[in-house]
């Protein structure tokens, strides 16, 4: 299972200055609802269709993200975004106006994860770039409509679906010290184990979140206990269990320290959520709302966050292809 | 026009190992068909759909580099990678094989671009990793069925349409010293010119290199004679007129040094391409296959790469969505 993957560890670590985040409906009656920071009951941000709607979204966790930070938009050197939809359209619909140097990513819902990872590394440059936001977003609407089936056609889900979440977050970076700091980062391995059922991405994903963590801890000789969480994007129910029995064959337990945004974000007893929620936008707006605070705040001191994704698109699920996984790994601490 | 865009200038820039390129059968019979290292006359590569083919193409590509470098292809920490199939699903397909730490990227057709920016930019962090490659690819027919109708349909095309390259290139960058130097690098910002045609891409694209190319001169306080060859990604016959229209009203004039890669893929009197080419293989093969060599041999001694792309879905056209610009800058130079 094991690779070669170099961790950069950051000699001078960049900083988290701000986060912002947004959800849905269906996301502000969740446990983590008063979290957020701007919800919009029917989902539609101000748009006439759900791709719409979300590249609005991810505009309004922009700025959003710049009114909590107190900061110029026109200030920040670089933005990391993307999302679920065709060509990440969502992301460079909803941007645009704020005219800032832009890199499009492409992570599935580890999105978050790789934007983090690229944008300490951007930060980390002698003689580069200051600022760098991460925004990313996912529409349960759009994403039903372009994975599965539009919603109108009322289709059974099975229960290991996942809930594509109607979320977005985003996080301002750079130089200065705060009491947030990027430690170390590490991009994901594809990683295949053969799932094809779209309505069963926790199972594709958790192998890689598995191969991630164990090379992770083991280049850097260091156990799972030496972290207070280790956070997952969007296993959800399904996912983790098998991450968990993957993780302990290898020896490695880490049941009282794990939290999955997947599963944080709804309530499984009232909300009809199937395995629980997933999305570029689960992991971002879970991190921004509910653990950076945490991690500001010194409660939880050092937290891997590994964003979780599955690779795949409407064609190669239709061409009988197999759904990969991939979990970047960023190392967040507190900065006392 | 202008913005604030950083430029990022290394202190120690990172270097160029090896370059390979794999194309199809309408690019072999062009003008530059004998400077690419790989094609296959029936554009399949071996596979049995249009958009596994692109994901083999990107597999064949990759082995090219590692073998031309000599190179074994697990010493690679990085993989920057990325394609226009939606979700970039031919990359994650073609490339998962060979486990490599993997950071997906959409940037349209400036893919190639985007993902040179981002290596240089991971190979100058203090402590980071030592190698990086880029790998990008397009395929005809798949883009064809994607953006457009299936090739069966026979649907009449416009004479400003750019024919979507079968063609994938691919980069290997490291920190020692080669004849080839990353100089510097600039994100390009989203510019919307209000373009509703995905038969008129050059047009789309043309405003933000525009937009980039003054940018970067002003910033740097530089002149376009500054540089031997400024080298645009595929606006092709269209995009380029419109492109010395915006910049000669700036009074910047790039006539005797620029080069198009979209205009230089296809015989125009020979091959029915219409406007020229487009897509992520464009500027990748071109860049890899004909203008590399010229500067690793010093012809070219200070160049500006800036691949173009358009940032659109294809159901974003369906809802009449407009198709943005983007255009990131890297400045290659020749190591004596």
């Amino acid at each position: 299972m094991m690779n070669h993957r170099k961790i950069t560890v950051f000699t001078d670590p960049p900083s988290v200055l701000a986060c912002a985040s947004a959800v849905g409906g269906e996301e502000a009656n969740g446990p983590l609802g008063a979290e957020f920071d701007f919800h919009d009951p029917g989902d539609k941000f101000g748009a006439d269709t759900w791709e719409h709607a979300e590249g609005k979204l991810a505009g309004v966790v922009f700025s959003l993200l710049m009114k909590k930070a107190d900061f110029d938009h026109r200030r920040v050197d670089m933005l990391f975004a993307g999302d679920l939809q065709n060509q990440c359209v969502a992301t460079s619909e909803g941007l645009m106006p704020y005219g800032i140097p832009y890199l499009g990513l492409y992570g599935a819902c580890s999105t978050c994860g790789e934007g983090l990872l690229l944008a300490s590394l951007a930060l980390s440059v002698p003689g580069g770039v200051s600022y760098a936001t991460v925004i990313t977003t996912s529409h349960f609407c759009a994403a039903e409509r372009q994975y599965r089936t539009p919603l109108e056609y009322g289709s059974q889900r099975s229960p290991t679906a996942q809930w594509t979440a109607t979320a977005g977050g985003g996080f301002l970076l750079g130089r200065e010290q705060t009491p947030v700091a990027v430690e170390a980062v590490m991009p994901g391995r594809i990683v295949d184990s053969g799932i094809r059922d779209a309505s069963n991405m926790g199972a594709a994903m958790a192998p890689a979140a598995a191969d991630s963590l164990l090379c992770y801890l083991t280049q850097r000789n260091e156990r799972a206990a030496d972290y207070d969480a280790i956070i997952t994007g969007d296993l959800a129910k399904e996912g983790s269990s098998i991450l968990y029995e993957l993780l302990e064959k290898e020896g490695v337990f880490i049941r009282d320290r794990h939290f999955d945004c997947g599963k944080l974000l709804y309530d499984y007893g009232k909300q009809d959520v199937h395995a629980g929620a997933s999305g570029c936008g689960c992991s971002a707006s879970v991190l921004a709302a509910h653990f950076m605070p945490k991690i500001k705040g010194g409660e939880l001191r050092r937290v891997l966050f590994m964003a979780t994704g599955a690779l795949m698109s409407p064609s190669s699920l239709q061409q009988g292809g197999n759904i990969a996984g991939i979990s970047p790994v960023v190392a967040l601490t507190h900065r006392p």
